[in-house]
């Protein structure tokens, strides 16, 4: 097992808080507050187990995503597009959108990404901070799709086994890789699946 | 001049459009699509020119500080937190909070801190892609006063001097860098300001 694998999840067991309802709160050193050391091992571990994939792009969601994914689009030397919620005014008129869920309100959100970033030449690496239902993914591989990009492999940094996601994405055919995963709380502990 | 200014100055005139009303699009390679290599360069120069100031901690606001920040806080070894626009499951009740504007909707955006990653004891060097009418950049000025914390610095990208935030800036009396300034957009010629 690699070195970062082991500090993840040391940082998950000594910061990470159950919140209920499955939320685990890593706020300490990935979703409010980040640890841009961490970050970097990260995304090179990610890259090292993903690199010959061949991406010629990695594509992530705003906003909990965007740290993982510009570490691991570094250690790759390829661009990261990350899908955005709101179109500002930068954004051309047609975009690519699809549906995913909101964490913050409940119910859904739009991701949308410019043509202008994501075409058919395209080799696309998914990289977000969690797997856990598997809809934000799913929305992103929509966006791929749309694209007429091809997709590569998909990379998080937490997958939460106990939520599902990774069995519908299996169907995809690509390379899916948690660097941790966590099979289930049990109050204030968090145990993390087998090797 | 270093590198890394003249590389940005490049890209700048090649991709960026003038889109009327002050907007600068750079989406090619700071806000939509990043360019992880640029950014990590952009993070190293920022970290050089204020590393001096002994920040404990980079803050800046989501979503498109997130990148730039996030590099300058791995070459000053420093954790970076983010400002959040909404607030997710995770966060406390009682949290920081200032107005800032919206660059999507128009209006005002609050922008959140929670008091478990910023507080009396820290440094913070303010990051962001854009220093325009500074109002966003004041928005986590104000974060920082709410918390306890020092300011010590604020870095960004691209400066948009025709927008006059610095001088609203000033009066804080801690050093203000921008990599490169530009000094006003005519039709599709961008004109960078003297060294």
């Amino acid at each position: 097992m690699s070195m970062i694998v082991e500090i993840l999840k040391q940082r998950i067991r000594q910061e990470g808080r159950n919140l209920g309802g499955g939320i685990l709160k890593v706020d300490s050193f990935l979703n409010h507050q980040v640890d841009a050391t961490l970050m970097m091992l990260v995304g090179k571990e990610i890259a090292r187990r993903m690199g010959r994939l061949g991406a010629t792009k990695v594509l992530t969601a705003e906003i909990s995503g965007i740290a993982p994914a510009l570490m691991t689009a570094w250690a790759l030397d390829v661009p990261v597009v990350y899908a955005r919620k709101h179109k500002p005014v930068t954004m051309p008129e047609r975009v690519y959108v699809q549906q995913a869920p909101s964490h913050t309100k409940g119910g859904g959100v739009e991701l949308m990404v410019s043509p202008e970033f994501l075409g058919p030449g395209d080799q696309v690496l998914i990289v977000d901070d969690f797997l856990a239902t598997g809809r934000t993914i799913s929305a992103l591989v929509g966006l791929v799709r749309q694209s007429g990009a091809t997709l590569v492999g998909i990379g998080a940094v937490i997958e939460k086994r106990f939520e599902g996601g990774r069995a519908g994405l299996e169907g995809l055919g690509v390379p899916i890789e948690a660097l941790v995963v966590v099979e289930r709380m049990e109050g204030d502990e968090i145990v993390f699946a087998e090797e």
